[in-house]
C-alpha cells in the first residue's frame, strides 16, 4: 500500500480508497465476503445469526447481567432496517409516550436532527442548545430539570460527529437519574469504541448502527433498551415500520424480523462482530482508534493545522480541523487530490467555522494514518499551501 | 446442479439453497460480488450509480416520457433505506395529507398491513375488504367512491403475495381517476415482472423494492411518484426518516442520500438492473417467471396438488398450494426435507385455508423448477403422502 510511488494510489485490499470518514467506512475483506450468500428469512442458520447478534450487542453494554436475576437491569437488543437515523427516530418515537416530554441536549447536527425528528412526529420537546465546540453543560441540565417539572425523558448524543466532541455521558446520566427522568442515548458514532456500561451509566435506551465502530456495512441499526422501559412503551410509536416494541415482540416470538431483513448486511455484521471480539471488544477497538487519532492529530499539527477541539474534549472517532486562511487552500481541490491518491476525507459540518474532518475509524490502523499524512503533505505542497493556520476565532 | 445424486443437495453457484420464496430470494453471483467494495456516500462513482438507478427505475414505468414536455406526466424516483414496508409506509405517510382520506383495497395480508400502517400513523382511512382468493371488486369500488364524498386517495396491492393473486390495476385506476382520486400502488412483489405503464394506468405513486423481481439484495425500497403529486406533499409526513419529499429534495440537490445509504445494497442493485435490462426488461423477466410458474403449476398438479387460484387470477410470482388432507403431510417435515435437498419453500399466509407457497422469482429458471419438482416428488414418496388432494372448501 505504501509503495512510495507518486503515481499509484493507495488502496484497500478490494481496490477502494481508504475512507477516513464517519461512515460508510472501510470494512475488512472478510466482512464484505460474508455478503456472498443469499438467505431465506426463516432459515435456521440466519435465525441463529440474528440471535447471536442480539446477544453480543447486549453484552457490549453489560446489559445481560440483569437477565439472570430477572431484575430491572435486563436489556434487550432490537435491530432495525435502515440507517442510524431510522433507529434514533424509532427510539424516540417508541420510548417517549404521548403524555411525556423530551429534553434534547444539542451541541451539533445530530442533536438538531433529534429535534427535527420530534417536530415532524409532533412530540412535545425542549432543547438545551450549546455551541458546537463545547460539551454538554451538566450544570445547566441540572438547573433545567430542577425548574421544569414536565420533562420525562432526556436525549443525549454520545460523540457528536459534527465536531468530534465527546459529551460527558456519565455525569449527564447521574443528573437525569436524580430527577427521575429516562435517558435515551444516540451513540451512533461511538458505540463499540467508547465504553458505555449500563451498570455505570443509567440509561433506558441507546441507539447505534452496524456501520460505525463495529465495522459492519450500512443498512441496519439497533436499539439496546431496558426491558422494563420497552415493555411499558407498547402503543407509543408513531410509525409501524419504526415501532421497536412490535419489532422486539416479533423477534422474541419466532426469531424472525417483522419485515424483510437486509440478510447480506446482517451476515456481514455477524462477521464484523467476530472481528470486534477478536480485537478485544471495546478496549481493543478503542485503543486502535485512539492511536489512529493520536497519529492523525500530531501529524496534522506538525503540518501546521489546528484542531477545533482541545485534546481533552476530542473523541477518537473523527477530528475537525480548521480551514487554513491561505487562499490557496480550496477544500474541493484538496479533497479530490487526496481521493485520487486513495484517501477519502470528509467536509466540515460546523456552523461556527470553516472546517473539514478526518475520521479515525474503520478497518485501518497506524500504517494508513501515517500514509494518509504523507499524502496530505504532498498534496499541500502541490497546492502551494504553505500557511496552514486558521483564521482567529 | 441436477446431478441425480440422492445424497447431494442442489445448490446455487455460491453454495446456498435455491430460494423459492417471495424474498429474500436467490440473486446472481455477479449481483452479490458487486458488494465487495466500500464507497463513501459523497463519492462521485457512487453518486453516478444513484442517478442511473433512479433514471432506470422511472423508465420502467414509462415515467420519463413527460419530462421533456415538462407536463403532469413526469415521474421521479425516491429510493429509501429499509424494507418494502418502510417505503409503503413512506408513500402513504407522505402522499396522503392531513385533510385527506384513504380507501385501502384489501384481499390479503399486505392490504391489511397498509391499514395497520394508517392506524398507527393516526391517518383517516376506510377499507374495502374481500376474501383472499378473489381479486379486487371494481364494481364495489365504483359504488364506494360514488357514495363516499370524502375519499381522496385509494391504495391498491398489485400482486397480493398472501395468495399470489393478480389484482385488476388497470380497471381500478380507471375508476379511481373517474372519481378524481389519487391512486397509490404497492407493487412490491410484481414490479419489474408485470407491466405497469404510467401512460396506461393512471397512478400518483408506486412503491417497490430492490429485492423482488428486480433481483437485487434486500435493504432498500423506492417510490416512483408523479412529480406534481410529490411537490404538493411537502410537510405531510409523520416521520423524518420516512419523508419522501425531503428524501427527494436532498437527492435532487446534491445527488446524495439524506442519511447513510446502504452502499453495498445499492451497488448490488445497480448490477441487478444491468441484468434486468440485458434480459429484456419487464417483457423478458416476466416471460421467464411465467415459464417458471407454468412448469411449477403443471408439475404440482401432476403430483396431485391443488392451487388456491384458478389460472386466470394467478400472477407468475408465487403460487399458493392447498395443504393435502393426508395426515402424513406435515409442512415442517416437508419444508425441512426440501431444505436439506437445496430448495427453500414458504409457509402459507392464508386465513381461509391451510396452504403453503412456492415462489417463481429470483435468479432461477426452468431447470431449477423441474429439479425442485423432482425433489418434491421424492420427498413426498419418503413421507408416504400418496393423496395430495386438499380438503373440500
Amino acid at each position: 500500500m505504501t509503495d512510495g510511488s507518486k503515481d499509484k494510489a493507495a488502496a484497500t485490499p478490494t481496490g477502494d480508497p481508504w475512507l477516513l470518514t464517519p461512515g460508510p467506512l472501510t470494512t475488512s475483506p472478510a466482512v464484505k465476503q460474508a455478503m456472498l450468500h443469499d438467505f431465506g428469512s426463516r432459515d435456521g442458520h440466519f435465525i441463529d445469526i440474528n440471535r447471536r447478534m442480539r446477544e453480543r450487542l447486549v453484552a457490549i453494554v453489560g446489559g445481560a447481567a440483569g437477565a439472570a436475576a430477572g431484575d430491572d437491569e435486563e436489556f434487550v437488543c432490537v435491530p432495525l432496517q435502515g440507517s442510524g437515523t431510522f433507529v434514533v427516530e424509532a427510539m424516540l418515537g417508541t420510548l417517549v409516550p404521548a403524555d411525556g416530554k423530551l429534553l434534547i441536549l444539542v451541541n451539533g447536527a445530530y442533536g438538531q436532527r433529534m429535534a427535527k425528528i420530534c417536530r415532524t412526529m409532533g412530540y412535545a420537546f425542549e432543547v438545551q442548545e450549546q455551541p458546537e465546540d463545547q460539551p454538554t453543560d451538566v450544570n445547566a441540565l441540572e438547573r433545567r430539570l430542577s425548574e421544569s417539572q414536565d420533562i420525562t425523558h432526556v436525549a443525549a448524543v454520545h460523540c457528536e460527529t459534527t465536531s468530534g466532541i465527546l459529551n460527558p455521558l456519565e455525569r449527564v446520566a447521574e443528573v437525569v437519574q436524580s430527577h427521575g427522568c429516562s435517558l435515551l442515548i444516540d451513540s451512533m458514532s461511538a458505540f463499540g469504541a467508547l465504553p458505555l456500561d449500563s451498570r455505570k451509566v443509567r440509561f433506558d435506551a441507546v441507539a447505534a448502527s452496524s456501520n460505525k465502530c463495529l465495522q459492519g456495512v450500512p443498512g441496519m441499526g439497533f436499539c439496546i433498551a431496558r426491558k422494563t422501559a420497552l415493555s411499558a412503551a407498547a402503543g407509543n410509536a408513531h410509525s409501524l415500520s419504526l415501532d421497536l416494541v412490535e419489532q422486539w415482540q416479533a423477534m422474541e416470538g419466532n426469531g424472525q424480523w417483522r419485515f424483510t431483513p437486509p440478510v447480506q448486511v446482517i451476515a456481514a455484521f455477524d462477521k464484523a462482530l467476530d472481528e470486534f471480539e477478536a480485537e478485544g471488544g471495546v478496549a481493543g477497538r478503542g485503543a486502535r482508534y485512539r492511536e489512529n487519532c493520536r497519529i492523525l492529530v500530531e501529524g496534522m499539527r506538525a503540518l501546521g493545522f489546528e484542531t477545533l477541539l482541545p485534546d481533552h474534549l476530542q473523541a477518537p472517532i473523527i477530528v475537525t480541523f480548521k480551514t487554513p486562511v491561505d487562499p490557496r487552500f480550496q477544500f474541493e481541490v484538496f479533497y479530490d487530490r487526496l481521493r485520487e491518491r486513495g484517501y477519502v476525507i470528509y467536509p466540515g459540518k460546523l456552523t461556527v467555522a470553516d472546517s473539514f474532518r478526518i475520521g479515525c475509524i474503520g478497518d485501518l490502523g497506524p500504517e494508513q494514518m501515517r500514509a494518509a499524512l504523507a499524502v496530505i503533505e504532498a498534496v499541500l505542497g502541490e497546492m502551494g499551501v504553505s500557511d496552514r493556520s486558521a483564521a482567529a476565532a
